[in-house]
């Protein structure tokens, strides 16, 4: 991927958390209201109460500051660990599943479209965002069903339901239908 | 769902497929050039080559002209039933998986987010052209495996699978993937 002819100090100095909130909250906003194509920079940063210098600083453009938002809507990796790994992946299903009927939902509806003409954009939605949800899910249901032959598949299956009940047929997901997802994916393999 | 003034003539005169196809084709090349918000009925009958009025007699809307060439794009209603249960559920997930993957990813990518703030076109998108491919898999399914209880939930896993992996990640689907996702979808009932 590129990036603008500034490369963003990466963790080069330190953030202000208020800051980044304040843009990334401002970015959401926008987003939802008027969609990825009049999306502007100079909007985000009036709305923020930030100066355009110290949002490029942060983020070299509009690409890089909505793929920010959205990965704050998205915060699957908050999961913990712990000694019940079929516990791990269901309370795992239920977080995605509150980010994707929440906040995630509208910003990843209104991305969505434009990843057909924007390749870069696409790639950074899939290996900024979706890709730690992905991998996060995946660990978890290896650590409960072990290295079977068909992983990813029982690994994307859990995401792609929730994707498919929240954000496109905009319904909610209990609990037992969650329930009943992870006995799917933890059935005991076939051998095929 | 409300429509316009005038009703269109449900199979009240016979069609001219000629026309319709070209409407629909004008529709689903100008929704992928534009978008929905920017497509104007009177550019899908110029570049069709039909009248404005012929057009409105047989859709009575924007709304009903998009929902028509998304479900055009989905075909998934052709799968035929045989005396192979699991070869029909089979050969539904590859019609899906087809449809998702060709001319239906861009026309539904372009449609999704509009969902949100149009309760109405959602409404159709979900009644006229998801329900009816859910449908389909569903009672291929249920031939299958019975009225288990968690059926819907089983029955959703293939379809949500392959929207993932088509339209959102841009992803081929191969058999080894639909056989694994048949494989999960008709393992025994847990009777949980």
């Amino acid at each position: 991927m590129t990036a603008a002819a500034t490369p963003p100090p990466r963790r080069g100095r330190p953030r202000d958390p208020a800051l980044d909130a304040a843009v990334l909250a401002a970015t959401a906003h926008l987003l939802r209201e008027r969609g990825y194509q009049r999306l502007r920079v100079a909007d985000v940063a009036e709305r923020a109460g930030v100066g355009l210098g110290a949002l490029y600083r942060r983020w070299p453009g509009k690409r890089e500051l909505v793929l920010a938002a959205v990965a704050d809507a998205v915060p699957d990796r908050a999961v913990q660990t712990t000694d019940d790994p079929a516990g791990d992946v269901l309370a795992g299903l239920r977080a995605i599943a509150a980010a994707l009927g929440g906040p995630a939902r509208r910003l990843l509806g209104s991305v969505l479209p434009e990843m057909e003409d924007d390749p870069e954009l696409a790639a950074a939605v899939r290996d900024g965002v979706l890709a730690a949800v992905r991998r996060g899910h995946r660990d978890r249901l290896r650590r409960l069903v072990g290295d079977v032959p068909d992983l990813d598949v029982r690994a994307d299956v859990g995401p792609a339901y929730l994707l498919l009940r929240t954000v496109v047929l905009g319904e909610d997901v209990g609990d037992t239908e969650l329930r009943a997802l992870l006995h799917l994916v933890t059935t005991p393999d076939s051998g095929a």
